[in-house]
């Protein structure tokens, strides 16, 4: 992977349920914080390190905060981008950044911070060779 | 407890949250085993035994079974009714009934059937002790 | 599209998200009628026939019963596959049968009974274009 | 309802259900915003005016922003308790601020931001009625 490549955002495309939709018609306002799951899922299994193979080891990036802004609707069926990337990368934790498209129209963006536990849920340092994927995906 | 009470079903209220609606403007067809859970989990709590407790102990009642029939439609902020009972106790799991009503009108009735298992997810018998208090629920 | 292809099931991949898990570790059970509908929805989109378009025309293919057998569990991130054919075709409604797998393994396998409403909420015939569609699905 | 009562808070108890856990064990994050919703319901109920009556009006209080803090873990079956309150009640749009708590503890914290459109989906006031009922459930 060269300079270039390390530090892109990663595009996931995601189709709307049935099931995200709410009574207006629209993906409900809860529904996007697991497309943004989706998306940073996505976006360490495309750096190198799959989040699945992150609690294998006992580790979890667990959230400590969210934010989200809604700037326009989507609904069922529509395909969706979720495109991520991280900033803020500590020893301890890091924040991810989304926005969410449709057809090149900004729905909502967000971030959501994490820290770093261990199995035992203290806060402990990010394992050495996820930081430096992490670091290099952001710093590149 | 008399023995009236014993086998009586359990009523639990569920009030629709607006995340368990769909585009339809309606109950999403998928949240209704979501009430389900919440009718045995109340069925378990009121007998005696709350399921926490039996987790705690290092069993798990996991669904094998389930069906759902849909009758009528229910919307947000609609409060039901989920009625639970038992039926089919054996030693090693049984099946718990539902009826969802709003106002008196079945919106939706279901069954799911569970096997016991232990903390290898291995099948094994249901504890001896909520053993009883499910027989007694079933049959006084 | 020749006979062979007219019947074929279709498979679509899901991958599971953290969201669509439970404190067992395991795919929820009631997260299962949700694939159940990517399922149908990708059938019909392949068939030539998007679920959405047919709500555009003023009908609905509401659920009026469900079930579901579970063999095996599934985790998060896991890529299931989610099979998805047709039986029943009647005017007025339709039976969608599904298996879902993991890596050749049957997770879950169920179906959902459908029968088609306008948009006063009437029972009604299921559109002739798009009742061919499926009858050559069936059949063929 | 005296001078006192008007400004309070608004309580609601939230029982953490199975399926609003994930495999870590505890209550997704992503479920939060789905109790603030149950608390911005039950406040705007307990003040007078049902939400679900504003959207038979034809009026939305759609979320344009939401924030969420997570300093502690809940899991299955834990008894919730939702603190609803408002701020920055303005013609147009306003503020809900929440407090999820487990035994005095806190849990979460968040607000939404809302705005409110009619039923072309446009900007608009928020009705009178309404809007007399926020602001003296704000500034008594």
């Amino acid at each position: 992977m060269d300079e270039q490549q390390k530090n892109r955002p990663v595009d996931v495309p995601v189709r709307v349920r049935y099931a995200d939709t709410d009574k207006m018609g629209i993906v409900y306002y809860g529904t996007y914080p697991i497309y943004f799951e989706i998306g940073r899922s996505e976006y360490m299994r495309e750096k190198g390190f799959a989040y699945r193979n992150l609690e294998e080891l006992g580790y979890h990036l667990v959230v400590v905060n969210l934010e989200a802004k809604y700037y326009n609707s989507a609904t069922y069926d529509d395909l969706l981008v979720v495109r991520t990337g991280i900033s803020d990368i500590k020893s301890r934790g890091l924040t991810f950044n989304y926005e969410i498209y449709r057809e090149g129209t900004l729905v909502v963006s967000g971030k959501t911070k994490h820290i770093c536990i261990n199995s035992e849920k203290k806060t402990t340092s990010i394992p050495p060779h996820l930081l430096k994927i992490l670091k290099d995906a952001e710093t590149a």
